[in-house]
């Protein structure tokens, strides 16, 4: 299959680019490094060093016997978005070409109309390319779980039969963000339904759960192949930012009362369900929404597995302790949550790894790097409030 | 009340600060006469005459002894936006700034990305301002009927009781768009539910049902306190585009099988619902959506009590044929319909004029520009198609 990557230089993008070659894809995909912009804005880098992309690109091809056909630009500028398309004539569209960060979003009317426009009309410009152009490609699309927040009910998979007064419907399950990236996401899901329904295209609209970890198995062959790993308080996510932590001797950072319950699933395991919902499309004109977790955990469940993690490596003594950290957020902190996760094991998905041999593999690569992270440690610490102040968080006392 | 209008040069931002200051309060606003562009760009013009913005504000304060403070520039240029509000001081925000068509977003890829900029970047620039200078502001957003789409189940006032599998909660009423243009409002209405829930803003936001008519009340006084009027097949409203057919001698034209079933009221009411949303303001962190429409018609009983109305000016001898037009939206024709409206009854709306009323004022006016709409006799015709293809639409054989 011809597979185009959007934001193929970041730290979803280049793995899966890897994982689909290594399947026998042919790979092509385009960035704008923005990522790599937006980690040096607010004053971080990425634990584990990201290669240039000629380097990348040299590497890849020696590794996997073929050029991955890479653009340079943006694909919220319409051209650029129809040259590349139309000179790579892709059977699916991966995108991962969004900005990823709740924090960044919110740091003030600037950032959250950026990632608006960006976000939404990369968007908009690939359901116009595949009406016009590539009417039977199939969009596989990075959402979000937070675009449901967190509900008093349980939450089905994108769609649910609505029933009021006697009467019923199939309808979208209500969205509730809780930032501005998240927001976008919901609006995205929105405009991709009603292509599909209005164009017949198809799509997968992933709900994701939180990611974490790198891609050691491919980094440890060839540095130039490691994707990056952000640690900071803006684009690290909480997994992540916990085992940087305890790498360097911070303490591990839940927010406020620590019983956010979320889904998680390691890197490895994201690349599995990314490739069965390629490799399994869906039919023409339908819009599918797969939410994609492995395991659901409560923030503080997540920090004790991260020490437990970094307590095997006897060598290190890391001994991290956990200290609550002023929710900077504002969301809830003690609610249901029981979010429904049948289609991927339907398609065949059966988790790769435990929680336990990913952290573990994780803190082995981050040691290795832990001077990067040292360099860059007052990132570690959140400090975009949701109120659109912004400083450092304190402790809870 | 000190009340802002964005969009104060449009067909609704210019008649409700006439409205509003009648009331006494004090009126500012801001445009970038992007209706006007717009207009020009698909080859129409208003068929009532638009005066120049300089006319436009001495006959306001001619009129009302008191001037309207207006401000020319874009609200999605956040230093733009910051500038004015920061002048003004406003105790209400009305936003009517937003690019208001279903068929100009559909055009093409660059239009919709247009829509998404301009309609959801000035609500992200209002909502931040509010947060950091003007946190007790009420902001009286204008959304649409249609971004519930046309659901098998009773649409409600924004928000309802979901129960799942034995469990319920209180959330957003699903969307169902069918157009980037209701996209959009979609999109703004998830925005401004959570800057309200985040940050403690109140806002009201107002589902409106299609308008009609002209503000024939205040441009017989002064010809320049007229309001604009759309008749072309992309900025006019049905009911608008309907009588201006029936003055110039085209057939009126319902699309496809003529069942869609909408909510409808006259300009007239729609500034009173406007009037009591502003001098019923929500509570501090309040959220309130309002339904807002007078009358549910499908769009044939709509042409045929045109035709009714038309038919009472003998003298110009007016005797329209309805003839269905080829749909050129991809929408249900038949589908269940009913939408509560009780909210705007509740603060003591009671409509002042009925439809037939308002058709016979609304022929009375275009009568008289009948020569500007003769002008412009080939933009009646629909011609942006759903599926991206341009060109006039065919009748229904």
């Amino acid at each position: 299959m011809k597979i185009f990557i959007a934001g193929v230089d970041g730290y979803l993008g280049w793995t899966l680019a890897q994982w689909l070659a290594r399947r026998g894809h042919t790979v092509g995909g385009a960035d704008n490094f923005a990522r790599r912009s937006w980690v040096k804005e607010i004053g971080s880098q990425s634990a584990v060093p990201v290669a240039k992309i000629h380097d990348r690109l040299a590497a890849f091809e020696a590794r996997y016997g073929a050029p991955l056909q890479f653009y340079r630009g943006d694909l919220s500028d319409y051209e650029f978005a129809r040259r590349v398309l139309m000179a790579f004539e892709p059977d699916a569209i991966v995108h991962l070409g969004e900005m990823p960060s709740a924090p960044y979003s919110m740091i003030d009317a600037k950032h959250a109309a950026y990632t608006h426009t960006n976000n939404l009309v990369s968007t908009l410009n690939m359901l116009h390319l595949m009406r016009d152009a590539f009417p039977g490609c199939h969009l596989l699309k990075l959402g979000t779980m937070g675009e449901y927040g967190t509900p008093n009910v349980d939450i089905p998979e994108g769609f649910f039969n609505c029933k009021l007064r006697g009467r019923e419907d199939w309808m979208m399950f209500p969205r509730k963000p809780g930032s501005f990236y998240h927001a976008t996401k919901v609006h995205d899901t929105y405009n991709i339904e009603m292509a599909c329904r209005l164009w017949g295209l198809r799509s997968t609209d992933i709900m994701q759960g939180v990611v974490y970890g790198t891609n050691y198995w491919d980094q440890e062959k060839d540095e130039r192949l490691a994707t990056r790993f952000d640690f900071d308080g803006v684009f690290g996510t909480a997994i992540n930012r916990f085992c940087a932590q305890a790498v360097v001797g911070e303490p591990i950072t839940p927010f406020g009362d620590g019983h956010q319950r979320r889904g998680f699933l390691p890197l490895q395991d994201s690349m599995q369900c990314f490739t069965l919902a390629l490799e399994n499309p869906p039919k023409a004109g339908e819009y599918r929404t797969l939410n994609q977790f492995e395991e659901v955990y409560d923030v503080t469940e997540l920090a004790e597995k991260v020490v437990e993690a970094a307590g095997g490596f006897r060598t290190f003594k890391l001994e991290p302790e956990i200290r609550n950290l002023c929710n900077p957020r504002k969301e809830a902190e003690e609610h249901y949550y029981n979010p429904d996760c049948n289609k991927l094991p339907d398609l065949g998905y059966v988790p790769a790894i435990t929680m336990a041999e990913a952290l573990h593999e994780l803190i082995a690569v981050l040691v290795k790097y832990k001077g990067r992270i040292v360099a860059c440690k007052d990132a570690l610490m959140p400090d975009v409030r949701w109120d659109g102040t912004r400083g450092a968080m304190e402790y809870v006392k």
